[in-house]
């Protein structure tokens, strides 16, 4: 429901299962006057596993402030339950930075889609290591910023792109961003950078997997949308897709076709992420879509 | 999760919209030693609309008898949020009859799931307007009953399967059943008789859909299942499914390819049906699947 | 392949079918120097049935002209065997003209997939309703022109966009266009017009699609183009699609799933169409796709 | 189409790519009397690439015997353009051999479709490594045989199925054959062993690839039919498919959601072979389906 979009809130949960938790995260919030309207729980076991819960609730009748409810929650609720959690107010979006190479498609779409409200966040800059898509990210009212990188000033390069982004962007999108990040870039935003990656994996990681797709001679290609990790492709997956290919396609008709994989998969992504919607476990998410 | 299927427990809720739900029925089922393994809930609207939840719980440390709980919720929480409310225990397996004509592909391909563990129900019998399917019925050890139906002789015959069900089946499956049943057999079962349309409804209603297909020159066909009301299939859809075609697929070849959607889809409808994860909201259904 | 664009030829033939009719016109080729790469064929009946077949072949080798391949193939070839056929060149695009109302998704994503060189075809201009889109089109570097559409001037419009059409467009896309084209104007473009209907039809026949969607409460949203003729919605089918939703989706979400399948199941029929891959059989289509 | 099944023949070829050769191929057939119905080309590239072609024609009006048709195309067509050919007569069924283990649900699709005509090939008998499945099979009346497969003694095992196969089976079926074949059996059946393997290929390669679907977290998982080489799971490719997930799903789920996708590929494939549509092409597959 887009309904009430202003007025909701959204409490992401993770801790050890055990009996009780769903009736005090619900009753704590009923007696403070939210009205919960979403829920999605999960429990990896019920005996000694761990348990997972997404909550939307409606706040025009809290009776504390956000920053009181917050603090209660945690005292009251998050430490008795040794919760990981997260409270976020649907009206504060989030502010997502971009990085982008010379493919613009992945790029495009998600500013579409956004000028559209099919995603809800802020988008404080594009930054690319090319000056090509200046002109069509600022039309769309952006801030485009030119981050050259080479590979002898990789470190100055990432700095300079860590620091416009400093205090500017909570989570990162690479929308076929061609380089590789460092670890340490990698560090500071830890499952906040997705990246989308075009194929199926865990098939074809590395360099041009449409070309590794057209070899193996496969009869389906696929994207997947990944949080980054340390690891190259590596990373906990958030959501794949694929689509039928015959012997007929070679290499530039698979990347034609792949485009519209990858720009759905992003998408998807990138709106679960903004609407908090996932949860990292491990090496994989648990998505409440 | 399949783990600890004996001991789990399932609760159906629908009511009217209003603050502090989720809270009372978590905390009524914490304090009776229930632990929530899986909870999903939607509500058509926050203020004035409809509330549906459906809860998994573990039901080993429960400090009351079954019944007990029963009636316990009914007077603390049911009655209270005026709830229409369905709680069952997986080990009560439901029982399910299925009615089939001469197609049994459908019909098989159920028996073979409940064979291998697929579908938790136990089949009392299988009717058949038609003797041929004996043999293949009680190979798998289910009970097969003949009974003939004639237009002039309709109402005797729907008699006799009603008494045949009586007391043995909650609920009923078309496996490409091909008589339609009269408003009276259909009320004695409400929202408990499940039909495949070979169809993707409501595109193609009626008789042979596939026919209708190819005339109409789609590049899709698709199946539907669906809860049998007294209107020709009108009623409220569980679930669908659609599978490519093109000008070179005749109509038989259709029906071949068709079959394959006919019983996934109805496999997945009847799976759902058996775990209480269907509720029929007025002609809809919310699936929390 | 998209290898040798420039000096690919295509034949499209239909015509009833009898032996040697695949021996002529490929022999035909052969002595004139013509190297056929990809052919398709589809007979529905080989004993008094119709013959379809899609030839691509390559011309840099041709012993004569085109206009005299042409006129040799329907005196040499054609007339023998009562063919309806065309004969064109990769190399002159074809020009597709386009009307639009507001919603602009399905026209974007044309204009896209044409500046990226997915689509091979030229487009002379863009017609709407509506002055919103000039920007957004002018942009693409594509000529706008606006011609208002009221109930009472109809007849004047429709002839003021028939005569900036004429002799600047081969085919018509209609990518939202939400005004009815009267008899008249379809007659003029006889199977050269293509729409994008938003739903799986024949379901969902008129106004306002994903609203019905909701209300019959389907699992399963489409589009489909097809083809205009005189009766609404009833046209040949070329191309559709289904997506899954679920109860979670109201209207204004299916509207926005519906988009993606919308924009895509329209570019693939465009992209056929341009590659003279569609042949229409009464009021079906053969896709030689 | 299915009509005139019993008069139909297929002639699959691949040959250095020129000018002439459907020209060829199809007047030869003609001057013989036979009638293309379906023809199917694809070059990898018009100079200097690789030609191939699948036609089906009808046999009635032949002017000579089979054998003699097949010796004059070779005489005549196949030496000129250096082909490997093929021509095959639809009446005379392909026979089937079938290798299982204890999984029964590819095998049992198998038969289910083969029994209801969907499957044209001749079943002479199924081996398996194991003796639980010898009713099942037996029920369908085809010939079962138990042939152990231990470590020790591999080498003496193959060699009693190779001599049950010898002069039986024209293409065997690994529905879910559990060991590893030798290279020098399988080099027995070159291109002619199909294999259905359970992911997405090249994607989980081994053991238990739900196991690794599952802690990879994919969102979707998928199966493989392939053609088996001396490489385990490296042979050409000729069908995929794919199936959504989530993180609700643990291994036991994977796996009953994956024997869908698993029987529904195999059968594909399986047919496809049977109908002479699949021609081998360095380590892919050219399908024409």
């Amino acid at each position: 429901m887009t309904s009430q979009f202003e007025t909701t809130a959204r409490l992401l949960i993770t801790c050890p299962d055990r009996p009780g938790i769903v009736s005090a995260v619900t009753t704590f919030l009923y007696h403070h006057g939210a009205n919960v309207t979403e829920l999605d729980q999960y429990s990896t076991d019920p005996t000694g596993g761990r348990f997972f819960m997404r909550l939307e609730f409606q706040t025009p009748h809290l009776d504390v402030s956000r920053a009181t409810l917050k603090q209660a929650f945690g005292d009251v609720v998050g430490q008795r339950f040794e919760m990981d959690w997260r409270l976020s107010f649907a009206a504060d979006k989030p502010r997502m930075g971009i990085l982008v190479s010379k493919h613009d498609h992945a790029l495009m779409d998600l500013l579409w889609r956004w000028q559209r409200g099919e995603l809800r966040v802020d988008i404080p800059l594009v930054i690319s290591n090319h000056p090509d898509l200046r002109e069509a990210v600022e039309r769309f009212g952006v801030r485009f910023e030119h981050v050259p990188v080479e590979a002898a000033t990789h470190a100055e390069s990432e700095a300079r792109m860590l620091s416009l982004l400093e205090g500017q962007a909570e989570f990162i999108v690479l929308a076929r961003y061609m380089r590789i990040l460092s670890a340490g870039f990698v560090a500071r935003y830890p499952h906040r950078i997705i990246n989308i990656h075009h194929s199926f994996l865990p098939a074809f990681i590395g360099a041009d997997p449409y070309k590794q797709a057209y070899e193996r001679g496969v009869k389906l290609i696929g994207a997947t949308a990944h949080y980054v990790t340390s690891e190259l492709d590596q990373g906990p997956i958030i959501e794949q897709d694929t689509g039928r290919v015959s012997h007929r396609q070679a290499v530039p008709e698979l990347r034609h076709l792949g485009r519209d994989l990858e720009r759905q998969v992003l998408a998807r992504a990138v709106r679960w992420h903004a609407e908090d919607r996932i949860i990292v476990d491990g090496n994989k998410t648990i998505v409440f879509a």
